[in-house]
């Protein structure tokens, strides 16, 4: 799944990964307004009314991107009917061919982590059959548990040439609080990420492992660090757009073939409408404003790697 | 709910927990067979199988317990479905009084926490109708991302008078590589566990904080370690039994009011119908083998505090 990830990404010239991270609030009236009138003000017209923006969202920018990004909190809040909101937005994406990061965060002990594995990459015997839960191409992961909450992911992903992207720095203001903290001199992230580095030994594809990181975009000077730490980690970096992260300040997580990294923009793209450089687009044409702000993002990245 | 949570534990005179974490293979042929028979060898099935299983050892162990922690990630392996069964559980664990804490290990930036923590212990606005999604009474956090990744579910927590269990020390073999390490001459584990303890004053309730950590029984230096640097946070105990924990080894753990710590066992309640200790009980009457588990523990732990 790397290189399905960097073939899309050398084909759409875009390492950009577009965050489906839908509030209710970002949901055009039109959308809620029929959504309600289908299923009434219940969970599951919003999770309706959330698919349905999502869709738009797909439609107008597949072309442009290689990746997007679910974020699976998002749809939890809505229970069960969020949830089934979340799969056919995975579902749809793959029928799209984007390549589907779960944005899941999860980590546990062994066997706990084994069942979160197979719920989201890879499958579950039932009887005589094999069904697949979520079915993501790659997932985020904790790393708090260390090797034998992660390494159940990897072997996951080796059955099923699918990838990970484990906390390293995270994009929010506070993730200082121990992730910075020095242990033997080093900050405990680049521990972590000398343990992303090996695990993703393991697991590697033609240039880059299966096993990736995330490094916030709001920490510029710890991803030109991180680079070196993971050469052959894919780097996928939260916190461009609405969190404050410019193209500019992003070149450095890139390597010299200008690839290992993909930066994701959530609300910057799927409320786009919402901000005052796209307001005229309106709201009933809020996709297009979408995809206008896709293509803004791909240009503010693409001149700064130049 | 901490004030549930401790009237519970000093009605029944047990500070345990069972641990609802169901693999398919614990569930006994009888049932198993039922399930597919109604809904086929399906995703649906197989979470049928999951909550008939779970409701005889409900049934069979209630009044004996003052809490259940179902871990998540054995519903989310089988998706939508899975996730069905968990909601029934923790619905019907309610109606049988019990207070649940939901293992759910979550944690993300502050807008993706506030959402977890809205779908798990809050609830969602949907036009001018209010829901709540999965609805447990505690939840267990990560605490990788540091304060403003916790601080959602605290603020939830204080509205809804429900807790957290945020993980400090876990349970399983490697959780050293990153928990253990030194900081300023303290290992992670310890400052993380300061953090809890001054969450934990913003939400206290009689004697206790709504706010507890996770410390596993497993490393029982440790526990009494910590149980003095957050001494009004309930610390929830994993790795009993099947882990390795035992009684003798836990005392440290509560404070001399007897309170304080809260011992789950998973495997060594639900699948004790295949220890050999239990085996006369056979399949058929799996949930008595469970209940005398649930006696045999409680014994354990009631003679090592006394």
């Amino acid at each position: 799944m790397i290189e399905k990830l960097i073939a899309k990404i050398k084909k759409t010239n875009a390492p950009i990964v577009v965050g489906l991270d839908p509030m209710l609030s970002y949901v055009p009236d039109q959308i809620v307004k029929k959504s309600f009138a289908e299923y009434g003000e219940t969970l599951e017209g919003a999770a309706d009314a959330i698919w349905q923006f999502n869709k738009e969202i797909v439609d107008a920018t597949c072309d442009l991107i290689p990746a997007v990004k679910p974020q699976i909190a998002m749809y939890e809040q809505f229970g069960i009917e969020g949830l089934k909101a979340f799969k056919k937005t995975v579902d749809y994406c793959h029928e799209k061919d984007l390549v589907v990061i779960g944005d899941i965060k999860r980590g546990d002990i062994g066997s706990t982590s084994a069942a979160y594995a197979a719920g989201h990459l890879g499958k579950v015997q039932v009887g005589s059959q094999v069904f697949r839960g979520f079915d993501e191409d790659f997932v985020t992961v904790n790393p708090y548990l260390g090797t034998d909450g992660v390494k159940p992911f990897v072997d996951i992903c080796k059955e099923e040439k699918k990838g990970l992207f484990i906390l390293v720095k995270t994009s929010n203001p506070s993730s200082g609080e121990f992730q910075d903290r020095l242990i033997d001199g080093k900050p405990l992230y680049e521990h972590v990420a000398e343990k992303v580095a090996a695990w993703g030994e393991e697991l590697m594809g033609e240039d880059y492992s299966y096993i990736g990181a995330v490094v916030g975009a709001t920490y510029p000077e710890i991803g030109k660090a991180l680079r070196k730490v993971m050469p052959k980690s894919f780097i996928l970096v939260p916190g461009y757009g609405a969190q404050g992260g410019r193209g500019k300040d992003l070149t450095h997580y890139f390597n010299e073939d200008g690839l290992g990294a993909i930066v994701n923009s959530s609300r910057g793209i799927i409320a786009a409408y919402k901000q005052e450089a796209y307001a005229k687009f309106g709201a009933e044409h809020f996709a297009d404003a979408s995809r206008q702000a896709v293509l803004d993002m791909i240009d503010d990245i693409s001149s700064a790697l130049r």
